[in-house]
């Protein structure tokens, strides 16, 4: 037995009794005629002690050269601490060591054991099983645990069936890259990973399932930005017979559900807003809602003087920073600097002051006069003491560019509360979105997605207007959630594919045996996804989910501790005929 | 709103409501006068009636000509039956319609949604959403789920964690196949699907999680069996500063939890037996221990006469069969043929019949006495009424093939109960084992477990006597977990890696980053992994994992409903740089 209690067990109750821990040799104090060896496990941290009154010679000296991460277990007896720590749950506590055994030895680690490293990204990840030893990245792995066992309990205490679906599918060119895996057993041909289970979720409503859910991993062979990672775990859900708010009540009550056990914050009633009103207020359609600084949009009282800047503009918006107009001069200039890097791309940026005295001295005022700028104060909600910044140019540019700013200034103003929630749904989503590059449609949550009713004919004559039955679930600036009712008849699922520019024949090969489905009383379903990396991640106050997931992949989606992905064997492909083509 | 209750819910105190119920036509009984639709969803089935005098003449004549498996909305008045239907919960009630939405039109299906139906298994599977509407398979998947939720609560509530283990990991040309995954970022280097995760959950315990568990889904390209999948969910468990009692106790733990949550049963603490001994008394490491027929073996009390057979035999063992001495000489030659057949491989078998009056009959009168018969039945402990089989030849051969002659018999006689459950741990695991083929030895768990304290050296000189901290959870004859203590320091995973056949370059490039983990403080640690969909068949009272899997593929590995795998764009592998070699 390696053990009769935890290194973060022992009370004071516990004083007297001859007890046993093993650990890691966190810390060792040596102040001669006393050693002090602090021996940590998941649970904590325990004081172990020897000196040179009460313990022998020998082990007083073995005690001494202990290295950290040295892995020993630990005999001997509780007793009182002399001075006790009251930051540790066991620092009322000493252990009176009597004898330990080196369970295994430790070179020194690359870095430091400690909640604050020595260690940069690159060499922690390398040594990732050190750096789990860390206080923050074992209490994250801890923390995704128990959401994701709230999620499965209060899912499977609603009538949710946790239902496993195939990894090994079919590739679908659509969309996203897929991952493929060749078959040995069939020759020539690919299995691919999952992008998600949808195709299975709706499957699994055709057979009745009626409320499916299922914590997954789902894979996708892009090019990785900062924060992605080739494989992602989602909280995949679907039900049967529902309409869009069925829906949205149905996981409205899973997040309230998740903000209480974890977070124990009791939550009002989401607000909704439509993506037309998201795109329009915040620019942007996950608007980080804990803070203002509202759009306001400015065309009527800013293009009726001499300002071509503004004239030409499609759209004038601007925006009131709270407490802004303490701002000096120079600051004003970086943040106009900051709007023009090409990252955000804003041409330029014309400012208003609001002063304490009611009136208003903006970078415009050869223009604009203070009836004019009074007028912006209005529609931006702009107070005394507050700094009207606007910006102009194409709608929906401007709009993007307004809302990152309004992002970066919340965050410099501290007004990105990571323990401050709130989450919206957004709704009525556009159905297609126009690609830029190739001037086609393509579907914006996935081709599955049903139009709102009656809009089907619109797809002939204006496809950018259709609305679909789309929402997603944001919370503090992220899209945690997306979904929506599904097609769930063959006819308007075949006109869906035409309109995404499949052939028939094309439709047929890929989902064929979905549209096949449809004809055998498919009844009307919907459901949404929540990506549970970036969930956890927010709920855990945090913006980085490789903080959040074990053994994450790096920006090359390489995983640098296994050395992942590798060649392998000549013999490997033959078998599986395959060559490689470089 | 597509339904205020489902078809599972109304009852007698119902009566009088108006609701609303959507769900599938099951089967409409027309009685000209009156006509009874029985809607069906996954909560159960409901009687609509229509007739003469309560239902407008349109809406009777709508019912009447509702298709099988039409999905329906219907409204109307929640009546008392005329008759009531004890076998159903909602048989006490009925549906007086008012009014009834067809949602969606159904195909006549190619099979009945019955609990037997007329579809055959290859149907079935490429209809599976169609077969997932069966009650039985239905069922099947929402038992699983239970099963799995016990099994998080169960080892959540006993301090373990669940982590997410990547599925994109790293391929190693030890034991069965892997799946390999091109990657596109990573011109020429692969990916390999995990057989199981067993490195990262070793790598955890060197991380500290202490406690790690998870469902997860493991992937094996290997020629499948009748009854394997080419992916397969495992309970995966590991434990730091664990002997191999305290894993024990732990999984014992766990399948107790499961007998009582599931099945309501109280199991008494499970018999142990050597993997030594199960082969000595069942031939068998995975014996199944509801019945006895023990193997008695003979040689000391048979190979002292004149029956060369058994005297050149270097086994002769045999079994007592309960009340076999009613068989007719008939059903003794079926017997005989059938251990004959090629499947099983003996060469005859002798039998003994053990008379009601203590007088004994064999087939082998010539060469042996009532003497030497009735040490026969002392030694396989056979009792009037009961007929000795035995068979001889080559040890383990000899075994195994009784060893499947014992499982047909108790099958034949009804002793294989479904509804009774009888665990062992099968113990002491030989380290090595011979693989008669390429007389190499290789791993018989894998290359991980570590051999009994002491038993390091014996690699050298008799590798077939090594034994292994390594046991397995056997249930019902099968084997539904196994594991093993670990080695934790690099010295002895060389060691190993070396008795393996690898080069010390193999075994670096292949598992370096586990034994570079090894020497930053690895704890001492094991563990174990449960198969999923054979515990759930096993509990479920079934033989067949596939009945326990919501889209099983085929023998050939194929997914026949959604035809995958398949060929895949010549444009797709020219951008992962590969080219078919066929």
């Amino acid at each position: 037995m390696y053990r009769s209690q935890t290194c973060g067990e022992l009370r004071s109750s516990h004083i007297g009794s001859e007890v046993s821990l093993s650990g890691w040799v966190h810390k060792v104090r040596d102040k001669g005629f006393v050693v002090w060896v602090d021996l940590r496990d998941r649970y904590g941290l325990t004081q172990l002690v020897f000196d040179d009154e009460r313990t022998q010679k020998e082990l007083l000296e073995k005690a001494r050269t202990l290295g950290r991460e040295t892995v020993i277990k630990a005999t001997g007896q509780v007793i009182e601490r002399a001075s006790k720590n009251p930051n540790i749950p066991t620092g009322d506590i000493e252990l009176l060591v009597s004898s330990i055994e080196i369970l295994n030895d430790s070179l020194v680690p690359p870095f430091t054991i400690e909640d604050d490293t020595d260690g940069g990204e690159d060499i922690r990840m390398k040594y990732r099983y050190l750096d789990i030893r860390r206080n923050p990245v074992k209490n994250n792995l801890i923390f995704r645990h128990k959401v994701a066992m709230e999620v499965r309990k209060h899912l499977s205490d609603q009538g949710f069936i946790e239902v496993e679906t195939p990894y090994l599918i079919k590739s679908t060119p659509e969309g996203a890259r897929d991952f493929v895996v060749p078959s040995r057993m069939n020759e020539g041909q690919f299995y691919a990973l999952p992008q998600s289970p949808q195709t299975f979720k709706q499957l699994l409503m055709v057979g009745g399932m009626d409320k499916y859910f299922q914590i997954v991993k789902c894979f996708r062979d892009e090019d990785l930005r900062a924060d992605r990672q080739p494989e992602f775990t989602q909280i995949d859900c679907e039900m049967a017979f529902v309409e869009q708010e069925d829906v949205l009540t149905a996981f409205e009550g899973l997040t309230k559900h998740l903000l209480k056990e974890i977070k124990g914050l009791d939550v009002a009633d989401f607000p909704r807003v439509t993506y037309d009103e998201a795109m329009k207020r915040y620019g942007n359609d996950k608007p980080d809602i804990r803070f203002g600084m509202e759009f306001g949009e400015l065309n009527d009282v800013a293009q009726h003087k001499e300002f071509n800047v503004f004239n030409s503009a499609e759209l004038v918006v601007g925006i009131a920073v709270p407490g802004g107009n303490s701002y000096t001069r120079k600051e004003i200039d970086k943040l106009i600097d900051w709007v023009k890097r090409p990252q955000v791309g804003a041409k330029g940026m014309v400012y208003c002051r609001c002063n304490e005295d009611g009136s208003y001295k903006s970078s415009v005022d050869k223009f604009y006069d203070q009836n004019d700028l009074t007028k912006w104060a209005a529609v931006t909600g702009a107070k005394s003491g507050d700094l009207i910044l606007v910006l102009s140019g194409k709608e929906h540019e401007t709009r993007t560019q307004l809302s990152a700013l309004r992002m970066e200034l919340a965050e410099r103003m501290g007004l990105r509360k990571p323990d401050e929630f709130a989450p919206l749904w957004v709704v009525d989503f556009p159905l297609l979105e126009l690609d830029e590059e190739t001037g086609h449609y393509h579907a914006m949550h996935h081709p599955f997605t049903s139009p709102k009713p009656g809009q089907l004919a619109l797809l002939d004559t204006d496809p950018a207007a259709v609305r679909a039955n789309a929402y997603d679930l944001v919370l503090n600036g992220n899209e945690i959630g997306g979904g929506s009712i599904r097609i769930h008849d063959k006819k308007t699922q075949e006109i869906m594919f035409k309109h995404l520019g499949f052939t028939p024949e094309e439709a047929k090969a890929q989902f064929g045996f979905l549209m096949d489905a449809f004809q055998y009383g498919a009844p009307p379903h919907g459901g949404i996804a929540f990506g549970l990396d970036r969930l956890v991640s927010i709920l855990g106050g945090q913006e980085t989910i490789r903080d959040f997931i074990a053994f994450p992949k790096n920006n090359s989606g390489r995983d640098v501790m296994i050395d992942a992905p590798s060649p392998i064997d000549d013999e490997q492909l033959k078998e599986l005929n395959l060559k490689l083509d470089l």
